[in-house]
C-alpha cells in the first residue's frame, strides 16, 4: 500500500491510502486523526481493515484536490547515515569509513514534500542530499542483518537539507542537519511488500531543470540491513523511526564553485517506486 | 515544584510532586497518566492546580515506597552540548571551542534515576558525565538570550553515560551516547522558580564510594542561555525537549590508566537543589 497524510482546506491532517493516484481516507480505522505513528504501530492488526478501506474506495478524492503532508508529523527519532555512496565519498575528499557514520536529524525538522524549505538567513549555505527514507516498524534490538528486512514497514523519499556552515562550524553535524523545513519526507509511504529491492532503485535529485544526482541505491556502501543490524545493536528501534539511508554524489557544496540554494530555487527529489518530492526554497521571513 | 514520575508494585506510571521528602499523587489533573510531556506543555493552565494539590497532599506516600521513573519518558528531541567545562576541555586535550558543539542522545536512552545502566558488551568503554539537564517548557524558536530563561520548565540531573568506543569509531559521536539506559535522568524535575541560579550549582560525581566529577555550573564555557540562542536559532524548541549541559572534568576516559564502568560499579550524580540519580552497572545479558 501507499499511505499518506493530508488535509483538505483547512481540515486537520487525517490519513488515507493512494489508490490508483486518488486518495481514500482511512478515517475509519482506530487510530487518532492523522497519526501514522499509531497505525504503524498498529499494523499488525490494522493492514487488514485498511487493505479493506482501499479496495472499497470509498469518498475517492483526486489527489490534487488534497495538500499532502510528511506522511509521519514526529517521528520517534531520526538517524541518518554519511558517506554511504562511493561517489558521495570522493567529492567529499574523505576515504571510504571503516565504520558507519551516523548523525541525527532533530525531529522538529520534518516537513512536507511539497512545502516550502527555509533559507535561514543570508548569507547561508543551504544543500540538497536526496536520500532512500527507511520506516521501521516492528523494529527492535540486536537485529541481524537477516532479520532487518522484518523490521521495517515502509520507504519513502527523503531530502537530507543541510546547513553546511553549521554542519561544519564544529565536529559534529547534527545542528546543521536540524533546522526546521531541513527533513522534508514523502510524498507516502510505500510499504515494505510493495518494495521488492530496495537496494535496485535509480535515486535522483534535480535543482531546477538541472540533474545533480543520478544514482542507484545498489551502491550504498553499508545496505540497509548492515545499516540496521549496526543501529539495533546499540539502541532499540521503534515503530516510526527514520533511517535516512546516504546520499549519492553531486551536492551543492561538492561543484566548483559551489553551489549552495538560493531563495526560489526548486529541488526534486525521486526514487524510483517512491514517487517524488519537490521543494522550493524560501528565505525565511 | 519537584515534580516526578513514579509506579507503585505493577501498576502504571503516574505523576507527583514531592512534599516534603514525601510523593503527592498528581492523578486529579487533567493530563493522560503518567504523561511529564502533557504535564508541562500545559502548565500554564495546570500549575495552579498542580499547587493545590500538592498543599492539599492527599494521599501521601513514602518516597521509598514508590519506584521513581526517568521525569520524562518519551522527551521530544534531546540535545547535548560538548566540552562545555575547561577543566573537561583540558582533560580531552583539546583547545576551548569557538562555535558550541552539539551532539544528540536517542529519546529511547531515557533511563530511570536509580536503575541499572547497562554495560552492551565486552569488552567495553562505558563511561560517565554529571550534567545539568534543563528541561524545556514554553519553547519557541529564536529566542535570544535575554528571554531563554522564560523557555525554561525546570531542571533534572543527567548522567550522559557514554560507550567511548562507538563515540570514536567515526568522526561523530551520538551512536555512543545513545545505547538504551544510557540517558539516566532525574530524580524529579525541579521548576525554574525554585532554581534561583542555574549556574550557581555545586555538581558532582562518585563512582562507588571515590568523587570523580567535581565542580560547579558557574564553569560552563557556554552558559545555559547561550545555549538557548544558539539552539533556537536552528530549530524550535518544545515543551519536554532536553538539554545535556556540558560535563565538568574527571571521566574516566581522561584518567591515566583509563578507568571505564564495570558491573556493580554505582554511579552517583548530584547537583546541588536538584537531588540526586544513581545508577548501578551490569552487563547486558
Amino acid at each position: 500500500m501507499k499511505l499518506l497524510r493530508y488535509s483538505v482546506g483547512s481540515a486537520p491532517a487525517v490519513l488515507g491510502a493512494l489508490v490508483e493516484g486518488d486518495v481514500v481516507p482511512l478515517s475509519a480505522l482506530p487510530v487518532p486523526p492523522g497519526d501514522m505513528g499509531a497505525l504503524i504501530a498498529g499494523w499488525g492488526r490494522l493492514a487488514d481493515d485498511a487493505r479493506e478501506i482501499a479496495w472499497r474506495a470509498t469518498g475517492r478524492i483526486k489527489l490534487d484536490e488534497v495538500h499532502v503532508l510528511a506522511p509521519l508529523a514526529r517521528p520517534g527519532k531520526i538517524f541518518a547515515i554519511g558517506l554511504n555512496y562511493a561517489d558521495h565519498i570522493a567529492e567529499s575528499k574523505l576515504g571510504t569509513p571503516e565504520q558507519q557514520v551516523w548523525f541525527t536529524k532533530a525531529v522538529t525538522a520534518i516537513h512536507g514534500p511539497y512545502d516550502p524549505v527555509e533559507i535561514p538567513h543570508e548569507p547561508s549555505c543551504v544543500d540538497y542530499e536526496v536520500e532512500m527514507v527507511a520506516i521501521i516498524g516492528r523494529g527492535g534490538r540486536d537485529i541481524g542483518r537477516g532479520d532487518a528486512p522484518g523490521a521495517i514497514f515502509g520507504y519513502c523519499v527523503g531530502n537530507d537539507v543541510t546547513e553546511r556552515r553549521w554542519q561544519h562550524s564544529s565536529s559534529q553535524w547534527s545542528l546543521g542537519k536540524s533546522f526546521d523545513t531541513h527533513a522534508p519526507i514523502g510524498p507516502w509511504i510505500t510499504t515494505a511488500d510493495e518494495v521488492t529491492d530496495p537496494h535496485a532503485l535509480d535515486i535522483k535529485c534535480w535543482v531546477n531543470e538541472e540533474l545533480r544526482q543520478n544514482s542507484n541505491t545498489s551502491h550504498l556502501v553499508f545496505n540497509l540491513w548492515d545499516q540496521i543490524e549496526h543501529l539495533s545493536h546499540a539502541m532499540t528501534l521503534e515503530p516510526g523511526d527514520l533511517i535516512f539511508t546516504g546520499t549519492p554524489g553531486g551536492i551543492g557544496a561538492a561543484m566548483d564553485p559551489r553551489r549552495f540554494l538560493q531563495p526560489s530555487d526548486l529541488v526534486r527529489c525521486e526514487i524510483a517506486g517512491l514517487g517524488h518530492i519537490e521543494n522550493s526554497l524560501r528565505l525565511r521571513g
